[in-house]
């Protein structure tokens, strides 16, 4: 294993990181230079990796090519009970085919940014489909109901009188168990994992094991800006999304997400890092543009938050496709939502001689009734909203506005409601 | 199954009872004649009985009269974990040899009041011993984490900031599952076990069984006249005492505890049960005394506390030893105690010419040097104690009381010391 300089070890315990326990353990085995059992588990009821994956994705993955070797827990058994970090139901048992399945779909994902070769893939089954009684009994007599309800979501549920169930003070106790199953050296989560993560060094401590090592990392906001980045919250970029997706709900992201996005998701050096906080800081760059304030530097084009959202998307973008995808993703949407062009791969509808929006036809196109041909088109969802839009002026038909419901409608011609909707009219 | 007059069912849900639940459908399910499965557990790490267990065991009993059978559940599993309502420390595994040699302990007490041939004794193992992590997850599932902290003593234990470990919630939920494996009717115990049965009875619910009945008895104050009766209190009765022992504890016990020790372990009518709580009542038999105030009925031969506990002495004693057994103890405990005469089994103690407490001797006895001869009869521990017993006067050799250490002692001596030690000396 290669040696490890400043420079590597600040990457990696300084960036896109909350917290390690105990940190100067940590750098003492980095730098040791044998292989380290790295483990991070996976919930294969939710097979879909997005962007807030990657955070800790990424770092894993810096770890694995330092030659450390990465456990992959699938959580089968966990899966049933499901993280009361999350939603509070006791869900339903997987069947075994729903795993494989889900599992597989995952690793088509995860190994976008995993190396596979050093990672190993277990399943919880192997060491839970032959627990017994006994073993439940010890393991949970090593832990108090009292430690479990310090966590922060058990204590607001518990003073809040909401319902816990005795099952879900097993979940972190599985967890932990994991850890001893494959003799971690060290875990990964996010912050709001640090309680489970901090459960299992308790509990290989206690069985006689090395403690392994915790490792936490930032949660990504979602692109509300508000929330952690999670998929039942609608707010996420999926690493399976569309490249006109992905690109495009990152150019939506609020302006003062950029930094975190850069910092958590590339590999921009630090200084450019420290020139895009200071710019999107505290001073907005609209009031005091960038520009005049940050001088500019070797390879930061500039610090105009569009520029850089463009920047993060097409590299981003690069990543989970490729690069020419990542290049035609930017530059339809500085056809369509900058220069007010029209994309390129517009739905063409078919209008026949029976439709309702059809008043008269001939061989190059109708005299139509707007508002049965806007919800014909998919363009309004009833006749009273294409009425209210043509009302608020946000229809055109090739480029003028129309004056009323009837109008001459050619056949071939660009119907398009507001500035991103659009539908071609071909004869059916 | 014989029909039920109101009296054997007041006797059964009205005498030595805490509460029936719901009582209605317990005496409706007693008239369909229909034999019941009768639950109760047996903690196998605790294999001897005392009265405290014969309160509850005298209920069954009357029940097993009736025609109904008993499903005695050896807790070989729940004996792991230690129920919490008593010590908060988790236990280690019994082995199994232990468990079928406690067991025969238990029977052999338990069946000096219970009928062998309406008893099954049923093992947890047999469904605990293949219980899965499934299993577990779906029994906890169905209760809270908050509904247990309820309970009394987790919620003192809670409030204190006493640990509770995680394992003690299974308690409650292996218990009621083994109303399920058994399919209980009615399960029985101490009111401090209300908890655990009520979540026998919701657990069966749950799973779609009809629900058992919860029956709870009175706990049994111990000798001490507080606390609970219990082995670890030390102020406990055992059925396995001597009969003098048995006799001599229910004559030191305090005088209020007559009339609920005559109510919970005699069948002692309820008219005189009445009158000996009038007689014990609020208003003192010494000041006011009771054949004054309450009229002499038939069978009732006294209401003086120390005959009634006679009585409730020799009556306890002859069911667990025998009547000739019980009117010897009462005759010693008379003798020795009342007449101030010797009991009859006075341990003989043989002193030889070498015993320091011998300063010369002859054929019918020796001159005796008494601070070494009490310790020799075991009488006083030390030479001081010796030295002290004879300064408070508390020593008689022969009903004489030696106005030294050095007096003549003639073999076959009776040693006495204070009330109740006694040792006769012979030749050795």
């Amino acid at each position: 294993m290669p040696t490890l300089d400043q420079q590597t070890i600040d990457r990696i315990t300084k960036r896109g990181v909350a917290q390690i326990i105990p940190e100067d353990e940590f750098i003492r085995r980095l730098q040791e230079g044998r292989p380290l059992r790295l483990k991070m588990g996976f919930d294969p009821s939710r097979p879909d990796l997005h962007l807030g994956h990657v955070v800790g994705l990424r770092k894993l993955r810096q770890l694995q090519d330092l030659g450390h070797e990465l456990i992959l827990i699938v959580g089968d058994w966990t899966a049933q009970i499901g993280d009361p970090s999350g939603a509070s139901e006791t869900r339903t048992m997987l069947s075994a085919e729903d795993v494989r399945e889900n599992a597989e779909t995952y690793m088509r994902q995860f190994f976008k940014v995993m190396d596979p070769n050093r990672t190993r893939a277990v399943y919880q089954s192997e060491w839970f489909g032959k627990f017994t009684l006994s073993d439940v009994i010890r393991l949970t007599s090593h832990f108090t109901v009292n430690q479990f309800l310090h966590r922060d979501d058990f204590a607001q549920r518990y003073a809040g009188q909401r319902p816990i169930a005795v099952t879900e003070m097993l979940y972190p106790l599985l967890q932990a168990y994991d850890s001893v199953a494959i003799e971690a050296d060290v875990e990964f989560g996010g912050t709001d994992q640090l309680f489970n993560l901090l459960v299992g060094r308790e509990l290989q401590e206690k069985v006689g094991q090395r403690p392994q090592l915790v490792f936490t990392m930032p949660i990504l906001p979602g692109t509300d800006g508000v929330r952690k980045m999670s998929k039942s919250l609608d707010n996420y970029i999926a690493i399976e999304d569309t490249p006109r997706d992905m690109f495009g709900k990152i150019m939506s992201l609020p302006d003062d997400l950029i930094p975190v996005y850069f910092e958590l998701l590339t590999d921009v050096p630090d200084d450019e890092l420290d020139a895009i906080r200071a710019a999107m800081g505290p001073t907005s760059p609209s009031a005091n543009p960038a520009s005049s304030v940050i001088p500019a530097k070797a390879g930061i084009s500039s610090l105009n938050p569009m520029d850089l959202k463009k920047r993060l998307g097409e590299e981003l973008t690069a990543v989970f496709h490729s690069p020419g995808a990542a290049t035609a993703a930017r530059e339809e949407f500085e056809r369509v939502f900058q220069r007010r062009e029209t994309p390129e791969d517009i739905p063409e509808v078919a209008v026949g001689p029976t439709s309702p929006a059809v008043v008269s036809r001939d061989a190059d196109g109708f005299d139509a009734d707007l508002s049965h041909l806007l919800p014909a088109l998919n363009l309004a969802a009833s006749r009273s909203e294409a009425r209210r839009l043509l009302q608020q002026n946000a229809v055109q038909i090739d480029g003028e506005r129309p004056d009323g419901e009837r109008v001459r409608v050619p056949y071939g011609a660009l119907v398009r409601v507001g500035s991103r909707r659009f539908a071609r009219v071909v004869r059916g």
